[in-house]
């Protein structure tokens, strides 16, 4: 399984800079986004970037381990809202309308029958992983069908002639796999990767830590567990295909929209697979889940912004595309102090 | 000089509350866009708020002390500018036209003749302030006349439909105005209130430093000063029309989209004037210009964004906007829990 990603380079940094320096606005003037202009000339090679169809994916599937009390919400709220998100309902409908992102939504393992339906792709792995506290989410076959099934999207998408996806996920009980993921492969130790979720209360959060506590002990993975593996134990089926679809995606120099703590897991592993994934990486929202702070730092990411945000679907992604889409109209569109006639400093 | 602006109160709060927390989300889980959803409906006192013809406005005006050093760039450089603004090179005609915001540039004292020209609104007060290193910057009479016409600005906006205002300027050597307005007004010292403004090196920051130490104390000024005594000694015309700008734009119960530094300064102003104007101001980005953080703390506010800007002209605000207008969509569009079906916590 191997995807052939390199990293973007950086032999048009001096003519970005130059270009970015001469626009009418003292040097750095404006920040963050001028690295994301920068960024996103070295990922397409190019004084003139254009960001081209973008898409947000909302990967849906279930957890075996919800059931077992990981969660303040039931199982069935995954196809429920599924269901919602079909009908145009949730957050990500509205903020992805309201910024002008396309969004699909992928069923990546969801327990329920859906039907053939408009705007859902059936990428269904199973009817919902095992629960990881007995036993491993999913057998190694899964586990690669559903990284293999993700890639063929965000190839697919690319063929089409869309060059950003942002990310986005759905499944009841996922902030818990996400926090086993991180633990395992960061090293940070579980309570600083365990958070409230959807909204737990603190008998919640401390049955919750107990649980992972339990499939961590269960899987006894190494520090230097195979990342193909770690998903295989603690991976929701959502989480998987998203990490194929960030694989297949920067193999085909696409600008990548990350959002909050389940992306970030998906990210994590996809940077143990293909390093040079970071460099495609636009890290748009810090979440309030404690242990996106530990992913950011492995990941070196100081995301574009920070509202509290905890809800997931994309939400982040989509909120801050219009930052990212800025960033590029900047350098395409203002004036530089030669072409405006504008004096330069003193 | 009277200012009819009362607080929208909390009249709706519970309805608001219960449609925001009944949204298929977690309660919370859409984090600060929550908050701004409760706030413009407290505004526009409805469960359907909308946001009409938005408009940024961008003030301008020449600075007396510019001439004696306290910025980096040539003073003949704001006139440039708007000539840039009118050329739409500018970063704030990027960012609004990108985000659909509706531009008008003011000339409130820029020390250039422009003629008359589309797109630019001639509300001259004179041509540019005196050094206030040696004398007032402008006199009590400039100072009424530069806020009415503020005002006047912003209510025929209001006449016109318009119902969200974005707030920026343009005046080389107006971070010092800012700067000493800042600390007269909370009594922050001078020290934590002067920054780099457009780029100065650490001897032009020191030199800065030492001229606007000069101003405080030829005008020696008492902590209570009347704050349009503040204006008169301190002011930029850009700065006193945008204060008037505000005033008139929350007496007709608009929506304020406060920039950074420099608009902050003349929000200091305003909420001196009628204080209930906090009610109506949405903070929309973090500047990097130290002096912010004494302002934001005066005014209790937690800026949208935080990406290293300090370049004016209203960027903040224009960028932040699609966060703003989202946060309605989510309050409007969204479903609840009934609607949609969707199970609540359990």
């Amino acid at each position: 399984m191997l995807f052939a990603i390199s990293s973007p380079g950086n032999s048009l940094d001096a003519a970005l800079l130059d270009k970015i320096n001469n626009k009418t606005k003292p040097l750095g003037a404006l920040g963050q986004l001028e690295q994301l202009a920068l960024q996103i000339g070295r990922i397409q090679k190019t004084l003139t970037p254009a960001l081209a169809n973008p898409q947000i994916l909302v990967f849906a599937g279930d957890h075996g381990a919800a059931k077992a009390g990981v969660s303040a919400y039931p199982q069935d709220v995954t196809w429920q809202m599924v269901e919602n998100f079909l009908a145009g309902g949730a957050a990500i409908n509205v903020f992805a309308k309201h910024n002008g992102l396309g969004l699909r939504v992928i069923d990546a393992g969801v327990a329920h029958d859906f039907g053939a339906r408009d705007g859902l792709v059936d990428a269904k792995v199973g009817p919902g992983t095992r629960n990881y506290i007995e036993e491993p989410a999913m057998s190694a076959h899964e586990c690669a069908a559903a990284l293999v099934k993700g890639a063929e999207i965000a190839r697919k998408l690319a063929d089409e002639g869309c060059n950003v996806l942002g990310f986005g996920e759905m499944g009841i009980g996922n902030t818990a796999s996400a926090s086993l993921i991180t633990h395992t492969l960061t090293g940070t130790s579980l309570e600083d990767c365990v958070g409230r979720g959807t909204g737990l209360d603190d008998a919640g959060l401390a049955r919750k830590r107990d649980l992972l506590a339990q499939a961590v002990a269960r899987a006894a993975l190494p520090a230097d567990a195979d990342p193909m593996n770690v998903l295989a134990e603690f991976g929701g089926f959502e989480i998987v295909m998203m990490a194929g679809a960030m694989l297949g995606a920067a193999e085909r120099g696409m600008t990548l929209l990350i959002d909050g703590f389940i992306v970030t897991s998906a990210l994590l592993v996809a940077s143990r697979i293909a390093p040079a994934i970071r460099d495609y990486c636009v890290f748009c929202h810090r979440s309030a889940e404690p242990g996106h702070l530990a992913q950011l730092a492995e990941l070196h990411a100081d995301p574009l912004i920070d509202l509290g945000l905890r809800l997931g679907e994309g939400t982040g992604a989509a909120l801050a595309w219009p930052l990212v889409s800025a960033a590029v109209a900047f350098l395409n569109e203002m004036a530089s102090f030669a072409s405006a006639g504008v004096s330069e400093k003193g």
